[in-house]
C-alpha cells in the first residue's frame, strides 16, 4: 500500500509512560523492557520509557536499556520543566534525565494560563522562563528536545496569545518538535483541525508538529487523524489505547488508518503484519484481557455472525470487510452462536476439516444442541475445541479416550496458621477399567487437574507435554451472587498449538473440571490426528 | 446548556437490533422490553425493536409493546426490501412488519451495485424496483418510512450515480428519512463529511438525512459528528456502542458530545442526568461487564490517579475535566493505587469521613500496606469497602464484629447421576465464643456464604437483609493456569447501599471466603454507623 513516495509520519509510543496511568494497570521493569523490545520490532521510531525523575522504577528501566540498547527505536525520557524559581542545572529530576542517557528528551510544560496561576501558583512570565531554561539546559548537554505542550487546546481556546508564546519560547530554546496535547480529551476533531492549522500558520516554518490526544470524547483516533490532515507529522498514542480515564489515542487503530487508508508511511508493511500479535502481547504482559472488539486487532474485528453476512463474505470479502484482516495480522472468523444459521455451522465444520453438508440431518441436530447449550450459559464463540468435540459427538466420531466417573474435593483453611490445603480425588475409566487417583494442589482446581493427569498419564504419556495456559472464570447472571452459574474457559497448549474449552455449572469446581477434562481430551485428539498424518506419510 | 433555540437532532437507538449482533451478547424478550422502557425514559425518540420477519422473538416483542405501549418513544420495526421478483404484498416478512403495528418502519436496501449483483444476484433495475415497491406498499398501509441505505459510503465511492438513484427511488416512493449507513465501518470522518454534503446538495431539499456508523476504524463517533456537521439530523447508534465486530456508534458518547459540546437538543437536560445509570442498566440487563474506561459514563471516565492531578482537580475541576461529570450522571473519583501519593490517600479518607492528615505517620503506614497488598495482587480501585477496612485497621478503629477461625469445604460430583453436592463448615468466634456451623449450597462458595450467615445471624440479625449482588473472579498471571492467583471481588448490598470487597489467594475458595467475610463485616459497620446517627439525632 505504501511506497517510497508516501509521506513519512513519526509514531511516538507512550504506552510505558502515559499508558501505565490506566486504572488497573501496573507493570514491572521487566514488563516494560519486554514491551519496549517488542515495540522496537514493530518499527515504532520513538518509545517513551518513563519519567526517571519521578519514579525509581523508570530510572532502572533506562539504565537497563543503556546496557542492552534497542535495535532501531529511540527511547525517550519524559520530564516536566524545572520548578518555579529554581535553577535548571540544580534540579534533581533533570539530573535523572541526563543519567537516563537518551538522545531525545520530551519536556512537558504548561500552555494554559489557568494551570500556571492556579496549578503551579506562579506567574505567566516565570512559566515561559521555566520552558526556556529547561530546554536550553538540556540542549547544552547535547539532548534533542520534543516539547509537549500540555493542555494545549484548552489553553489556546482560553488565551491563544499566551499559549502561542509558550510554543515560541520552546522553539527559540531549541525544541525540534512541538507536540500539541489534548490533555483532558475534551476537544472534537473539527476544533483540532482548526487549531493545528492555526499553529502551523503562526509558528516558524521549520518546526515539526506532533499530536497527543485522549479519548474522553470518544474521538481520540479521529482527533489525531484531523491533526495529521492539518499538517502534524508526529502522532503520539499507546498500544491498545491504554491510558488514564478513557485512555489515549490507540496506535493499533491509528497506524492502519494512517498507513492502509491514508497512504502515510509509519512502519514497514511487513511490520504492520505483526500489529495484532503485538497488541495481544502487550495486553498479556500488562495482564489485561484484550479487548475482543478492538478495531483492526480485536478477535471480533473481522468476525461474521449473521447468516447473510457469512455466505456473502465467503464469496467476496470486500463486501463486508473494510480492509484485509491479514494486512494487520488478524484473521476472518466465522462465529458460532445462537443466531447462527446453518451456513455458519458448515463454514465452521470446514475450518475443522469435518465434512458436513446442508442436507445432512446431523447439521440441524448440531445447531439445535448448540442453541440448547447456549441457553444454559455455554458459549462456543471462544471455546472452539469444545465446539469441535460437540460436532464430533453429533457425527458419532468423537473418540472416547477416557470416561469421567466423578470427583471429590476437600479444602481446609485454618486462619491462625494461615494455611489452606486442597485435596482432590478423581475417578475415571480407561478401556473399561476404573482408575482412582488423588492429588494435592495449591487450590482445588489445581488439585483436580493434578489428580486427573496422574490418572491418565500412564495410558497417554503425551499428557505430560500439555499445559494449562490460561484459566478464566465468568459469573453468569451475577445478580444472584454466589449461587450464580459459573462459566469457566480453559486454554491448554502443547509446544506448538493452543486450544480453548468451556464448562458451565453453578458449582465453580464442576465447571472448572469439565473444561479441564475437555482440554485434555482435545489435546489427545490433536495428538492422535498428528500421529495419523505421520503414519500416512511414512 | 441547551435551550429552545437549540437545533433538534433525532436520536435513533438500535441497541435492540444491531446491538444484539455483538459477539457474546444475547437477550430475552423480557430483557428487550426492559431496555426499551428504560430508553423511553431517557428520552430517545426512536427505538428500533428488531426484525419481526426474521426472528420470532422480535415478533413477540412488538406484540407485547402493543399491549403496553411506550410512553413517548416511537418503536420502529426493521426489515429489508422485498426479495427479487416477488410481490411486496405477498412477502411474509412484510406481513410480519404490518403485524408489528408500529407507526414507523425502517426498510434497508442495497446502495452498492456489487451487493446487488453479487449478494442478491439480481439486476440493478430490479433492486430499484424492490426499494420502490416495498416502500410504496408500506406507505399504502399507512406506515411512515425511514430508508436505511446499506453500504451507502462504499456504494457511493464505487458507483455514485447508481447509489444516488437508490436514494431518489426511496424518496419518490415516500420515505421521510434517508439514513446513510457505513455498514463495514471503514469510512473516515473527512470522507463522511464530504459525501453527506454531496448527498444533501444532490437530493431534494425536504428529505431528512440520518447517519449510521460502525466503529471498525475507531472513528464511529467522529463519523456521526461529521455527518451532523454536514447537515444530517438523525443519528443512529447503540447504548455502550454494542454491535457486530467492533460495535456501532456509541450513543453514550454521541449524546453528550452533541448536546453538551455542540449545543444540539437530543434529550432533555434532566434526562441526560440519567445517561450513566442507563448505560449501566443496559450492560447489566445484557449481562456484559460495563466498560470502566468508556467515555462520559465509565467508572474511570472522571477518575484521577496521578498525585499532581488529584491536588489540582480538588482545587479546580475545570483544570482536568472536559465536562462536569454530574451533567451525565457520573461522578469524580479519586483512585487508590500503587502510584498513589499521600494526597490520594488523604482525599480518599475524606470520602470515607475519616480524619487523617499529611503529617500523621499512619498515613504513610497505610500507603505502605497498600503497596504491599497490591504487589500480592489485591486491587482496591474497585474494592473501596476493603480499603476502608484497611484504613480503619491502620488507625486502630476497625471494629471486630467477629473473628474468622477457618473453614472446610467438601464437593462431590457423581457423573452417572449428574449430581454435585457442596458442603461447607465454618468456624467463627463472636465475643470470644467459638461457633461452628455447616451448610449446603449449589456450589462451594454459596455453601460457605450460607454457613457463615447461619453462624452470625443470631448475633447480628441485620445480616438477613444483606445480599450478595455480584461475584467476580479474575485470574492473575493466567499463564500459570490453575495454580495462578485468584482475585475475587464481591459486591454486597442492603436495601439502599452497595459495597465491594476483595480477596486474593491461589485457592479460589479462600479468596472468595475472604471477600464474602469482608462484605459481611462492612455491612455490619454501615449498620452500626447508621444506628449511631439515629441515636445521636434522637
Amino acid at each position: 500500500m505504501t511506497g517510497n513516495s508516501s509521506p513519512q509520519l513519526w509514531i511516538y509510543d507512550t504506552t510505558l509512560r502515559d499508558g501505565t496511568q490506566r486504572e488497573g494497570l501496573s507493570v514491572s521493569i521487566e514488563d516494560k523492557l519486554r514491551i519496549a523490545r517488542r515495540l522496537d520490532q514493530l518499527g515504532i521510531p520513538f518509545i517513551e520509557g518513563g519519567w526517571p525523575g519521578a519514579n525509581p522504577k523508570d530510572v532502572q528501566f533506562f539504565w537497563q536499556l543503556q546496557e542492552e540498547p534497542l535495535q532501531q527505536a529511540e527511547v525517550v525520557a519524559f520530564c516536566s520543566t524545572r520548578r518555579p524559581h529554581k535553577i535548571a542545572a540544580s534540579e534533581p529530576m533533570l539530573q535523572a534525565i541526563l543519567a537516563a542517557g537518551t538522545h531525545w528528551v520530551t519536556i512537558f510544560g504548561k500552555s494554559w494560563d489557568l494551570h500556571v496561576t492556579e496549578g503551579l501558583k506562579t506567574t505567566l512570565a516565570e512559566n515561559l522562563a521555566m520552558i526556556r531554561d529547561t530546554i536550553e539546559y538540556l540542549r547544552a548537554q547535547g539532548r534533542r528536545i520534543i516539547y509537549d505542550a500540555e493542555h494545549w487546546f484548552d489553553g489556546y481556546k482560553h488565551n491563544p496569545s499566551y499559549a502561542l508564546q509558550t510554543l515560541e519560547t520552546a522553539i527559540a530554546a531549541g525544541a525540534e518538535w512541538l507536540v500539541l496535547c489534548d490533555t483532558n480529551g475534551g476537544t472534537l476533531p473539527h476544533e483540532i483541525m482548526q487549531i493545528v492549522t492555526d499553529v502551523i500558520k503562526t509558528t516558524s516554518s521549520d518546526i515539526q508538529i506532533g499530536i497527543h490526544t485522549h479519548n474522553d470524547s470518544d474521538t481520540a483516533v479521529a482527533n489525531a487523524l484531523a491533526a495529521v490532515m492539518a499538517g502534524a507529522n508526529m502522532v503520539q498514542g499507546t498500544m491498545n489505547g491504554y491510558g488514564e480515564r478513557c485512555g489515549n489515542a490507540n496506535l493499533c487503530s491509528l497506524i492502519p488508518n494512517l498507513q492502509v487508508k491514508l497512504g502515510y508511511k509509519c512502519i514497514e508493511d511487513n511490520q504492520l503484519l505483526q500489529l495484532t500479535e503485538t497488541s495481544r502481547f502487550v495486553s498479556e504482559v500488562v495482564n489485561l484481557a484484550p479487548d475482543e472488539h478492538a478495531p483492526f486487532v480485536g478477535r471480533s474485528a473481522f468476525a461474521h455472525k449473521g447468516g447473510i453476512h457469512v455466505s456473502a463474505v465467503e464469496r467476496n470479502p470486500l463486501t463486508y470487510e473494510h480492509i484485509q484482516p491479514e494486512q494487520v495480522g488478524n484473521r476472518r472468523r466465522i462465529v458460532i452462536s445462537e443466531q447462527s444459521g446453518v451456513s455458519n455451522v458448515l463454514a465452521k465444520a470446514r475450518c475443522f476439516g469435518i465434512q458436513l453438508d446442508k442436507h445432512n440431518p446431523t447439521t440441524q441436530r448440531i445447531l439445535e444442541r448448540l442453541k440448547e447449550l447456549e441457553s444454559e450459559g455455554y458459549q462456543f464463540e471462544a471455546a472452539e475445541a469444545s465446539f469441535e468435540l460437540l460436532m464430533r459427538q453429533a457425527l458419532g466420531n468423537r473418540q472416547q479416550f477416557f470416561e469421567i466417573k466423578g470427583f471429590q474435593v476437600h479444602c481446609d483453611l485454618v486462619q491462625e496458621e494461615e494455611t489452606t490445603s486442597s485435596l482432590a480425588t478423581v475417578k475415571v475409566a480407561v478401556n473399561g477399567k476404573d482408575i482412582l487417583e488423588a492429588a494435592e494442589g495449591n487450590g482445588p482446581v489445581a488439585a483436580l487437574d493434578a489428580a486427573l493427569r496422574k490418572a491418565l498419564v500412564n495410558f497417554y504419556p503425551q499428557i505430560a507435554s500439555f499445559e494449562l495456559t490460561d484459566y478464566k472464570v465468568r459469573i453468569l447472571n451475577g445478580h444472584t451472587g454466589t449461587s450464580a452459574k459459573t462459566r469457566v474457559m480453559v486454554e491448554s497448549g502443547n509446544s506448538h498449538q493452543r486450544w480453548t474449552t468451556v464448562g458451565v455449572s453453578t458449582n465453580i469446581l464442576a465447571a472448572s473440571y469439565q473444561a479441564v477434562v475437555e482440554g485434555l481430551e482435545y489435546g489427545l485428539l490433536l495428538h492422535s490426528q498428528a500421529e495419523a498424518i505421520v503414519r500416512a506419510s511414512s
